[in-house]
């Protein structure tokens, strides 16, 4: 009797274990950097564990990428065919350059789908990107004839989107980038999972702004939870750069003290939350100062995660 | 006295022969591709021989393409660095994004310089990138504040215009892409050698033009006193690529139909001609038939040259 509630235990704990521990979300990055390398600007896949309708945040380097990804045997394919029938929409935090460019430059070879954004970012990929002036207007709305293969889809901040041809959904919110610079944070949810995902932003502090705190209040909860798998988020500069030319990007002591505030909203359950550091503006040694500074200044203990090109992350 | 004719006849055959073989210019292709590959794409570093004053042709990738030229033992020192020092200035032959969105990326780290352009080129780069909307105004014009690290100048179909830093000269041509489109030729002189680069051109037959004409007319003297060194010049898609969908591009027919009418303005002196091929889309086996098709139709025996990133192209 005594063996069987041994055994009835011991196999209740190795189920919840694996509960616990089942990724909900994979993510292959296709760029990583905030800035200067072509080849290598921030896009990131995002799909359901174990399928492969991914969607596409944000989309600075895509062909070169899906190459990356393809030579490090994540995915199979050519780079055209991966983009074509993996990728099923593009969400755009903001229209700089560097988190666009791919999406752009690969548009004759890609397959039709839907561009998810806040307005103000898809009235400028409108008005200057596919403007026939820089580019042809594969969109379906702005300068005539449009070709029609992207459809503008606009996201809320009220109320969650549907992701088209996956099972996830998205909700957007405001973030501020060198005020009156607008970006925007996604959080994904598949069923009773999310992942949240930061475009380019500055700390509340900095830019006298409370987009920041607005966001840990609504996902602080979705922590507590274990709802909440990762959050990926910027740290583009090292703590030595001065306030006055941050242009919008944060640096590990304001990202920590940003955390701070999201872990009083989550009732101090930040420990071991994935925390995957974006847009690193790769000049001099930044890469390993800004490294070592968040690792110092992890008194939190979130899981610092570096996201490398084509290498798949799970959550 | 017999010996004594034969030893100048030989000297002055060896220095005849050394001052035609005697290159005039160095070429870095920093990216060679016509599109999706956002590591590749078209940039052409262009100095007199023995000087490390360029310019760049068109500057789709700048950064990915100064770190393979570092790689492959070209160039030394950091990308960055190489960038800030030796380019000198960029002649943007049309505001296609696949032709400058490496300044565009790369402009935070660059040094002030000069960006050179016909003007319906510089206004769509004052108006659609260096707009604050898509990227921070670098530029000394268009939306304000300008942060003044490029000069816009504007180029000339009439005159010479000196390139700043540098010992050359250039004058611009129009063409004509996907008309009402329009790109341009740059023909870059020192001393009394040239060096012919084409942007983006369809065909005059197909465009309805006669641009290239024009062109060939101005440049076919050039050849027939051999101080024209090279042309630089596209072929996006192979002969099987409908008319109708050339989107302003040339095919190996186009090209040699259009060479053909060169050769009668330079008094049939193309042979040995080095014609470098830019722009090849890289689609499915593109390359591979364009180069088959190309070779074929070579009855003018021009000198086909197939440019790679990072290698040093002498003329």
């Amino acid at each position: 009797m005594i063996q069987r509630i041994y055994l009835l235990t011991a196999i209740l704990v190795c189920y919840t274990g694996i509960v616990l521990s089942q990724t909900a979300f994979q993510v292959i990055p296709l760029g990583v950097k905030g800035g200067s390398d072509e080849s290598n600007l921030s896009a990131y896949l995002v799909a359901v564990k174990g399928t492969s309708n991914y969607v596409c945040l944000d989309a600075g380097t895509i062909h070169a990428g899906l190459q990356k990804a393809i030579e490090r045997g994540t995915l199979k394919g050519t780079a055209t065919d991966t983009q074509k029938n993996l990728i099923k929409g593009y969400l755009i935090s903001h229209p700089h350059l560097d988190h666009l460019a791919g999406m752009v430059i690969t548009s004759p070879e890609d397959s039709p789908k839907p561009i998810y954004g806040l307005p103000f970012c898809l009235d400028v990929l409108k008005e200057k990107y596919f403007s026939w002036k820089s580019w042809a207007n594969f969109g379906n709305e702005g300068e005539k004839p449009t070709l029609n293969k992207y459809r503008y889809t606009p996201l809320s901040t009220e109320n969650e989107i549907p992701l088209d041809q996956t099972s996830m959904q998205v909700k957007a919110f405001d973030l501020s980038h060198a005020a009156p610079g607008q970006s925007t944070a996604f959080l994904l949810r598949d069923n009773k999972n999310y992942i949240l995902y930061l475009g380019d932003t500055g700390a509340d502090t900095i830019e006298h702004s409370q987009k920041l705190r607005q966001l840990w209040q609504q996902v602080g909860p979705l922590i507590q939870t274990k709802q909440l798998r990762a959050i990926f988020i910027e740290v583009s500069f090292p703590n030595e750069q001065p306030d006055k030319s941050l242009f919008g990007h944060l640096t590990p002591r304001l990202l920590m003290n940003e955390l701070a505030v999201l872990d009083t909203y989550s009732g101090h359950a930040l420990k071991g939350l994935p925390v995957v550091i974006t847009h690193i503006k790769p000049s001099g040694d930044n890469e390993v100062k800004i490294k070592k500074q968040l690792q110092e200044l992890n008194t939190l203990q979130v899981k610092l995660v570096y996201p490398e090109q084509g290498v798949m992350l799970e959550f």
